[in-house]
Order: structure tokens, then sequence, then C-alpha cells
């Protein structure tokens, strides 16, 4: 069903390229392409919308984003 | 009555493929099967359930969760 | 009267096998069967119960739960 | 006047087996004796009290502390 | 479509001498040209202004700011 | 005019023995002789106070202070 | 422009003996004379005084500041 998640970080290899959705920890969203990560899982993405509430809020463009600030990312419901 | 758990790793080990459900602490729980893990407790879920007050409130699907976020994880009380 | 306990660590060494009652940072206490800690301080708990304000919750099980949660461990106060 | 605290935790190592306070983060004290601690403050305490605003609200004898929780420990003024 | 950025780090790579908007934890932002950072992600911008709802609310200058405080930083949106 | 802090422990330092204001980030201060620090900034005091809103709430004499529940610590104003 | 801030400890580097102005996380400011910091971002400022919505609050003088308390530190303003 799933192939190729043998370590968590293999998720975020796979999502590479395509729309991911990021829970953060103050309550809102952020969608957008990922573009990289790394360890501390500080995320690069591109054409990133803030949502709130399932709104979007603004548009941020290419964006840097802490790894400390994010709760979960899921590449499937971003799309 | 409970087999190889010597250390708290081994029961993420054994619920690999299992549903699990995990307390957040944000107070919200996620419920899903249990993929991958590592030593900061990231974890990576399928078929994942964002669940407020015991109610299933949205499907995220495949989803890569922060270690840090987490309060505790329950293998039995997920199915 | 109290024997054993040279480093803080030796208290749950003793406590394995034995109910001990966890108090959480989010004002809620687990209580639970001990099977396996780590230097984290993260624990493996079997028949665990969620209490709020002394009264139980809910049935979670076997349970994963993370250290950086936990204000304090009290094993004689379980039973 | 006070002899032998050359560092910080020399005053640990003298209360070894005295009452102290332990003023925490959640507002709440612990008092009790101190049977153990190590570098990071975790704590063992023995006969130990929980105080609300100075009054007991329940012992819960003998007790692991997480030393992430603590602000203050007291010697002098837990007995 | 973008260009090399493999890691992280060099989207603020890419971004030093141009204009950033930085969103901070506290729900303010911040919005200045890069002239420095980190692997803290520590940044030091030049004409630094303090934004509150999308409104300047003073002029800071040149300023350092802790990486630690940082929710996103997004090169695109500030000019 | 101030000889001698060439690295900020160096302050503390020159501390020792001498009353301190310690400001933490509960809201509350506390005031006393500066016995010992270490690199965590964990201190002791002796004839320690805890002030609230400027007054001297309780005397809780010899007293370790975690470091990272400390704002600021000021010689000047504590005398 | 900005001349010799490659990395951002330069701007404290060069600010010192200089008038800061410390942005604290809890709302607060210093403003002083940078005496001292280390790679902690952990300052001491002389001729301190606390500001609360731009209003000096009290003068402390001499004082050590914990680099985990600040978000931003601006040397061009505080003069």
């Amino acid at each position: 069903m799933v192939n190729g998640v043998e370590r968590p970080l293999d998720l975020l290899n796979q999502s590479k390229g395509k729309e991911i959705l990021v829970q953060l920890k103050n309550e809102k969203q952020l969608v957008g392409t990922l573009l990289a990560f790394d360890i501390h899982i500080n995320i690069v993405l591109s054409n990133t919308r803030e949502l709130e509430n399932g709104d979007i809020k603004r548009n941020i463009g290419l964006t840097f984003l802490r790894g400390d600030t994010i709760i979960y990312i899921s590449p499937s419901k971003a799309s």
C-alpha cells in the first residue's frame, strides 16, 4: 500500500516537488510545493498560501519555515 | 502478560503496521496506521484522521508528525 | 527507610512491574503499570487509565508516554 | 556564613536526607526529604506533600520529579 | 521553476541583500534587508520595520533577530 | 567605567558575595546574596526573599534557582 | 551600505560600548550600553533601563540578561 517509508524523513523525501499541507502550532496552515527540508524539519515551500480555518488568508510565495513551528505535514491532502 | 517491551521504543516497533492513537499537546488526537518512527518520536501515519473531543474532524491521509507535539501514543485504543 | 535510591532513575527501576501515578504538565494524570523507561523519561505503561481531577476519564491500555510531558511520577500513590 | 557551596549542586548535595521545599513552574510546591538528584535536577523525594497556596493538597509519598518543572529548591524553609 | 534550493538554508543564502518578510511567533512581522544569518537562523536585517496586522508600527533600523522567535521567512512578499 | 566584564559570566563572578536582584520569567523577583553559579546560570542565593510587585512576599533563605527560569540578574539594584 | 556584518554576531561585536535596544519575549524592552555577549546571546548591559510601552519603568543598572528571553536587539534605535 505505502512503499518506501522506512524512516519518517522518507515521506518528506518522496514529497519533494509535490504540494503539501503543513499544520502549524499557532493553529494556522501553510500549503505549498515542497522544495527542500533538513533534519530539523526546516522546509522551503514555493507558491505558499497561509490558511486560517481552511480559508486562504494570504499568498506568501517562496517561504522558509522553521521546523519547530510544525505539528504535522500531510502530502496527500494539499492538492 | 506484555512481552518484549524492554525499552519504550520497543512498543512503537511492535506497533508498526497497526492502528495507533496519538494524543497531541494541542488537545487533539490523531488516529492512523504507524508506518515509521525515529528516536525523536517523529512518526509517519497512513489513513490518518484528526479527532477533536473524540469526533473525527478531518481525514489527512498519509502524515508526518513531529515528535515534540506528542503527549502519548496508545496502540491498543485505536482500533 | 528508603533503600537503593542513589540516583533518581533508581526509583523508576525499582518501580518496574508496579503501578505508578504520573502527573502530566497538562494537569491530567495517568495511572498504569510501569513496563519500561529510558533516560529521556519516556515510559511505557500497561493497563493505563487517564484521570482528570482524580476521576478515571478513559482507559487507554498499553501506552507510550513522552518524558517531556511529565511533572512527577509517584509509585507509592498509584495502587 | 555558608560553607561549602562552591557550585550550585553543592547545595543539593548538602541537602540529601533533609526536607526541602520545591517551587514548581505550575505554581504548586512539593515538600519532602531529598533522597537523590542528577545533573538535570531530576530529584527523588520521600514523604512528599503537594502544596497549593501553602496548604497541603495531597500526600504523594516517594516521588520522582523532573528537573525541567522546577523554579527553585529551598532547603531551609521546608522544615 | 525555482533553482538552486537544495537545502533550506540555500533560500536564505540567495536572499542576502534582498528585502524579506519575517513572521514572528509573537504574531508580529519584521520587514528588512537580509544582511547575515547563521545555522540557528539568527539573522541581521537592515532598515527593519516592525509590522502589526500589516501596518508599520515602528522603524528599528539595523537589527539582530534570534532564530528561535521566527515562524517563517518569505523573501518574495517583502518588496 | 565598568571594568573586567569581557564575557557575560564575568559579571556574575564579580557579584559573588553581593546582593543581587533576579527577575524571573513568572513575573516574580528574588533578592539574595549570590553564593555560586554555573554555566546553565543555575545559582545559589543566601538570605533569599521572594518579591511580587516590589513587595517581599516571603523569606526562603538558602535557595537553589534553575537558570532557565531567569530573565535578568542585576547586582546593582539589589542593595 | 552596512559593512562588516558577515555573521549575525558581528553586529553585536560592533555594538560593544554603544547603547542598544533589547526587545524581550515578555513584551518589555531593555535599553543600555552593551558590555559583553556570548554565543547564547547572554548579554551584559550597563546603565540599563526597563521600558514598558516605550516608557522607562525602572533603572536596573548593570544587568546580566539571558539570551533565551530576547526577540531582537537593535543598536540603532537605542540612542
